[in-house]
């Protein structure tokens, strides 16, 4: 047997079940050839696990992960809980997904089942806790992930009467009564109020539902699912040996990613950015690195093209080689593409894959292969350092999400949009390297935090914390739309913001909307600019004006207040700005906090400073395919090359090196 | 108590039931400072009055009216059936709205229930009885609204098996027998015909249903809504004294704003014009004036903005005060906002309003307190005189609505829109002031009567009475598209008109559609042209031609005719001009009729001449956002201003003035 | 009696049932005056037909059909199974169609019911038995239509109980074990195997389901209707005499062409292009010719607009008659319009006619009297010659279209619009004439056969039909998309292809996706272009390269490749050529095949060469509405004028000529 694999693992997703188990050697010779050392398997695989109900089968997985194991290819394991066969939905019809309008979905795609049913749930426990007793012990096993893309995938989440059930529950358990629940959301409006809580309907889109109901209804969807979650992990842990455990998704997509990390070990993430958005990848790994202690994994992305039944977005050369790069970068130690081996059938059979479904290596071969011989070599640093958190953190929360999505507050205002556009992107293209963090995440690690569009600081106790944390040295810069709601989307009677104003020492004057037009402001040194999105306009009451608008109804009222507190400090913007101007009023605000850039460097370099015993250095990925240049402050060897640089180092588009600093 | 409020009434909407009963005086306090005289209460207030079934609390109602009594303020009583309490459709939940695909409505929203349901009425006809008892003698309930924007607010209105049934029944009254149904809708073809009324389907909008069927089906919703009102207005009228009852709501819609009004004394108006649209909120008011001898009341209006979960569309300075002077200068005697203090939960939180839910004035309060002075100033004025009639009418009918919606004839046409921009606003801009009227009102009071797209003349007998006005001396301008159907939706089988083609003197040639382009013609003044829309061309029988075409296969025919009838004339359209040309042609209609512009004044200004036992002046205000100005005939005081005015009067953006006439 | 009518036939669809039995005469007096000699009748006529169940009435249809052959007009008999009466679905709700949701159709529109229920089979079985018996022997009905417009008219087509059962049947039928169905499926993909037939489900579009399900699904719908129309044929020629046979639809749509007309004795087809896509309309009709030795005819077509409830799309003057001539020189000998007198009701009353509702002639009468003259004109060469095979052939497959449907390969790709716009437009507007075959059509009659996009070449053995061809001579152009999937929709295991790498002599090295991009070619003469859509790219291994490469991945690899194989050869495409580029490629292959263009003529004119007893000669129109000329090569006689041309002919806007050569 070849040594056991390690980080950093490279490979990509496996599905021997659909092919002739004779084809495996063919195909480790060719994952031997690209380089690869670790595969995902058994995702969907329940069919061929346990053909008959009861009647298993995993031999063939057994053979699959021995023959890799042999050729030094370590194997993760995956819950195959998002495809049940057809057998079990055939024979349950109850344990299907049932949609806002009440029509169960079909066998024959993916995650059609209610993650809440006790049946599917008991199903699930069954073939998990098999697969456990099978490989919880298989020294080729490195991980396990627990089912795949875990999210609300109708609008809704599942509807179904177990569902709605669970959620009186919960309703019940939040509130006590159902008058409690009715004060919490003024339901007396339009004679909202319930009599108990089992006249709590599905919220339907259809109908134009209580923004409160709403809210409650998908915070309830993210909690099944992380429960769903929590019940393999469960078994995993107990019956398994040191293999950590995660589940494949997405950030973002409506379930708190927070959440559903709870019971788990590491971070899995899979992404398909394309070419140009590659520069917002990042975005999504900073918000995995913080989860958990763990580096995360990448556990899905695109080769060259995205597709399903059609082939969607052909990726120029040098993407494949960037793309592979960026979670080592960003603190992750693993990437592994979707797929190895095109489908020959099905809905996905024109995915872009390392090899065909004939068996023939795609043209992003060569850069596959220079990846993982990169990989090979800059493995020991990348082992051996983590990357420097550099004190600055931007809050991303569930809640908002679905605060905004049933009250955008200004039509076309989108969270994801403008938090990633407007104040991530400038920043991060000026090279300061913000982690991206949970209301719920410890604020302890960091000096600076921006809280943007965070309309309730009262989840997970955030209020007091946070007051707490600035009091005693933190700088905090919140709004426009930050304190304007409490937990169940409702506003405060008192004021516009919950502790803002008193925080900032300001009294909000007027409250205007951004549509359809901007209004401009002046800096204290005198630089003008144009607010847009909202106009909260303040008159002073301690807090000292940064901004006063020029124009409008709120012409001579601050726009933007500073304020210290206690050790620390509360900036207040009333409105969005442009990102210049945000990133000049931020630039000063960081010096102060001591937070700092970590590169000079062209915008669409990625540099990611790292630190630890292996030594100190810079992982720098270029995301935008064009040129880019670094300034080299101390003498550094490229471990790529092995040469070394000093004063500048010069990328061609989607270059990539690992920088690690050398006594000059 | 002070005294008691009188017309102009100038207030807002207030809900205090999703308040503290304490913050009532405060709100008090903030009204009497913005200078109003009136509130709508109990709007959806039902489970607050009606808690359980059958247990009834107006005490909370009591105090607020009371206490509104002794500030001056005096109450609009709203009945709350647009929203049943949760145990109502929970306990009944055969009342429930039920869409075109069988598929209920929901608590949690408004009008969800349907209106032709017994068992509802039964709870609508307790409700209001008990709130008349209540209200029915308080001296400071000046009037009442009975339920909230009543329209079929799903595509095909409420489709429930009472509805269907009902349906059944009107249809049988109607036509008798189903072989009359079957011939009046010519079923034969696509062997459409039925063997019995219990055949017809309610149709969906799934299948391609036959048009006369669907423009029946819309008109018995239509009717539906106008018995539900009805109801409601019998037990109002029996159980108070002297308060008028009306029905908030828009015209157009597809209910019958005629029909409706029957049963009521006063119309009630809601509208949500934003600045770009601000000068098309008049036609609306030309509807709401004719209707009834008493002022209407514009029950609902934005401040600054509208909203649902987003705030959506900042109105600019300015907007407030012309908008607020609408409705008074165009016959109404109240301005109600929507609304007065924000809502801090559900459906609506984020829409414009005068106080913010935490109590504090919107930037536009000092235009609402400009207003209220104003309004104070020129309220005997506004009172002793009321907008003359200057003999000019247009028709709007709601069959029209629904006949062109099932049968557009052209792809593309709107009827509203068509009628709005190409006959309506050219006139108005140049001064005209015409009343909007339905088909079953009364010509007499008016010398020149457009209709335009009116297809069936035989609605509310409308062709005899035409003719008979028209031998009497009126002056009728038909066309496009009028007198082409009955009134079952079908055409007359003896020629393209049931009768225009006789009483102008014409034999239709050729009918040609004006997708995709436009054709050409010629007046006998030489001016040249171009038509669109569509192309009737006539030979002439006794006619004479005002234009010929100059292009396509109806060259040398004539697309517009005169003839005189009796002491008065007929002007056939046999095409839609362009609005210059179509003014060129109604200026001289119009003079012969004696019809004349109520003033020369910029096309951005609405003026309206009044007169009565108050003396004699002009209601003026700017409504596009721009400078204007208007000839001064004779010697104005603006009672706004207390300023003389000769020559020639300035206006800045949406200036207002009251202008009454004074010796020289 | 007049003479019995004979081709060309001219005339309109009639629809006497929805008029006084009266009208008749008038109808027949102005049908005359426009030339006519062809109506069809009956069309959906069912409930005049049979009032009540069992109780027939075809007096008035003897009575039409009596009067139009006494004036020498022939009558085309319709099968009225389209539009069962109401007491039918009333009666027997179980044969309504039913969606992919469930949701039963309703009475009120057209074919809303499902073609496989045996109940509605059975009412259709007895209406056409009484129709033929009463027509099939009546010496004026020269031909029989069965139904109207048959194909899936919702997404999934009818989905009812009976037609889910009969798909499990099929299946059964197809594969014989539901592990022989998993296996060509591929099924263990995502656990997708099913344990048996009866879990198939409806493959409802709101799940992503697996495309060989979607593709069956769909060839189930198509055999379907193929099995319905068979069922009515054979009642009709068992009970008829000598009356040809046939349905009118329009080919594509998704419903095999082939297939239905295998039980009909012509081609019966219906169109409404635009004088826009007036160039398109002999793509159709390419298509049409070959199914059937019998002339088709064109059942439907507009005179000078479309319409609904709306008209749409005027037709300029010259359209009506090009348009009309189009089946005439393409190798039909009817043109039919929709319809003869406009509907006064209904769904489609404004909708182009010949005369208006009311009997008025419409602006293109005369248009249509110079059609009918010229028909008159040039019968006897018409009726003596036919369309010349120029020996090439363009393959147009059902199962293409419905393997590109859920497969589309690249996003936006469309099966249709590629394979008109850039393979047959180019073609036909150089006057290359070719025929559209299905994939079960007999090569034999062709030289030269292309088959782009054509996925499944193992479709009516055409795999093995092909090669043999091939061998004997044929000259075979193939790709892109050629011969990529199996019947089953899914891909070759062993390669890209199923059998082309190995004819072709080559070896498939990249298959690139043309989204968002394309790449450079160069052809072995030099020239240079950008291929689209797809790039396969190969490494030759006995094929010789026409084009290769010179960008990307593939730069250098081959792009085109031509290989001899017996007496023939094989030309492959990896990437879809611009129109200019594929003409000069094309141009050569042809000459080589003896395949010639007919003519020198400008491109929007179509010449077809016609030969027969009566002669030889062209028929010519021109389909832009521009000017146009052709060179005469030997002298010709213009029919429709007398006129001789030689040199060059000239024709105006939407001219016709009908060529025949004389001596010079």
């Amino acid at each position: 047997m070849k040594k056991k694999a390690a980080p950093p693992y490279f490979g990509a997703a496996y599905y021997p079940e659909a092919w002739p188990l004779e084809q495996v050697d063919e195909d480790i010779a060719l994952m031997k050839k690209a380089g690869m050392n670790v595969m995902r398997v058994a995702e969907f695989a329940w069919s061929r696990m346990e053909p008959q109900e009861g009647s298993y089968d995993f031999d063939w997985l057994h053979t699959v992960v021995d023959k890799l194991g042999k050729a030094g290819i370590a194997a993760i394991m995956c819950t195959p809980t998002a495809t049940p066969p057809a057998w079990l939905t055939s024979r349950y019809p109850e344990v299907l997904f049932v949609d806002e309008n009440g029509v169960p979905n079909q066998h024959g795609a993916r995650r059609h089942v209610c993650s809440n049913s006790p049946v599917y749930r008991g199903h699930c426990g069954r073939i998990v806790t098999a697969l456990a007793r099978e490989f919880g012990r298989d020294p080729n096993v490195i991980g396990w992930q627990i089912d795949n893309e875990l999210y609300p995938h109708s609008g809704r989440g599942c509807c179904c009467p177990v569902c709605l059930r669970m959620f009186h529950d919960a309703m019940r358990a939040r509130f006590g009564t159902i008058e409690a629940l009715n004060a919490a959301w003024c339901n007396r409006l339009w004679s909202q109020d319930y009599t108990s809580f089992a006249e709590l309907p599905v919220p339907r889109s259809s109908a134009g539902h209580h923004p409160s109901l709403l809210t409650a209804w998908m915070r309830f969807q993210s909690d099944s699912y992380a429960a769903f979650c929590s019940h393999q992990a469960g078994i995993l842990h107990r019956l398994t040996v040191k293999q950590p455990v995660g589940t494949d998704m997405m950030p973002g997509m409506g379930l708190s990613y927070h959440d559903i990390h709870r019971s788990l070990d590491l971070v899995q993430y899979n992404h398909y950015c394309s070419m140009d958005s590659l520069w917002e990848a990042p975005f999504w790994m900073d918000i995995c690195r913080p989860i958990k202690p763990a580096p995360f994994w990448n556990t899905e992305t695109s080769t060259c093209w995205n597709g399903g039944g059609a082939a969607n977005g052909y990726r120029e050369s040098g993407f494949c080689r960037a793309n592979s790069w960026l979670p080592f970068a960003l603190g992750g130690e693993a990437n592994l593409y979707w797929l190895w081996r095109a489908h020959r059938a099905g809905q996905e059979l024109m995915h872009g894959s390392v090899v065909s479904s004939a068996g023939r290596p795609l043209h992003i071969f060569d850069e596959v292969r220079e990846v993982a011989a990169g990989l090979r070599k800059a493995g020991p640093f990348l082992n051996g350092t983590r990357p420097v958190n550099t004190g600055l953190a931007i809050h991303y929360s569930c809640l908002a999400w679905w605060l905004f999505t049933f009250q955008p507050i200004v039509k076309s205002f989108s969270y994801h949009g403008s938090l990633v556009r407007s104040v991530w992107r400038p920043l991060v293209e000026k090279q300061y390297r913000p982690d991206l963090i949970d209301a719920a995440a410890d604020l302890a690690p960091y000096r600076l935090v921006l809280s943007p569009f965070l309309p309730a600081l009262d989840e997970a106790g955030l209020r007091g914390r946070l007051l707490d944390w600035i009091r005693a040295g933190g700088a905090w810069v919140a709004g426009p739309f930050t304190d304007i709601r409490d937990t169940e989307a409702t506003k405060f009677p008192h004021g516009p913001y919950g502790s803002m104003e008193e925080w900032a020492g300001v009294r909000v004057r007027y409250e205007i909307p951004g549509d359809p037009r901007t209004f401009g402001l002046r800096f204290s040194d005198g630089a003008e600019t144009q607010g847009s999105l909202w106009f909260d306009s303040y008159e002073l009451a301690g807090g000292r004006a940064l901004a006063l608008y020029t124009e409008g109804p709120m012409k001579g009222l601050a726009a933007a207040v500073e304020r210290k507190i206690g050790k620390g400090r509360i900036i207040l913007l009333g409105t969005q700005l442009p990102p210049a101007a945000y990133l000049d009023l931020f630039a000063g605000i960081a010096a102060k906090a001591g937070v700092k850039p970590v590169a000079e460097a062209d915008p669409n370099l990625l540099v990611v400073p790292r630190e630890g015993p292996a030594g100190r250095g810079r992982v720098v990925v270029e995301t935008g395919n064009r040129k880019a240049s670094l300034k080299i402050e101390r003498p550094v060897i490229n471990l790529l090359t092995g040469r070394r640089h000093v004063d500048v180092l010069n990328l061609p588009p989607c270059g990539v090196a690992v920088l690690k600093e050398v006594r000059s």
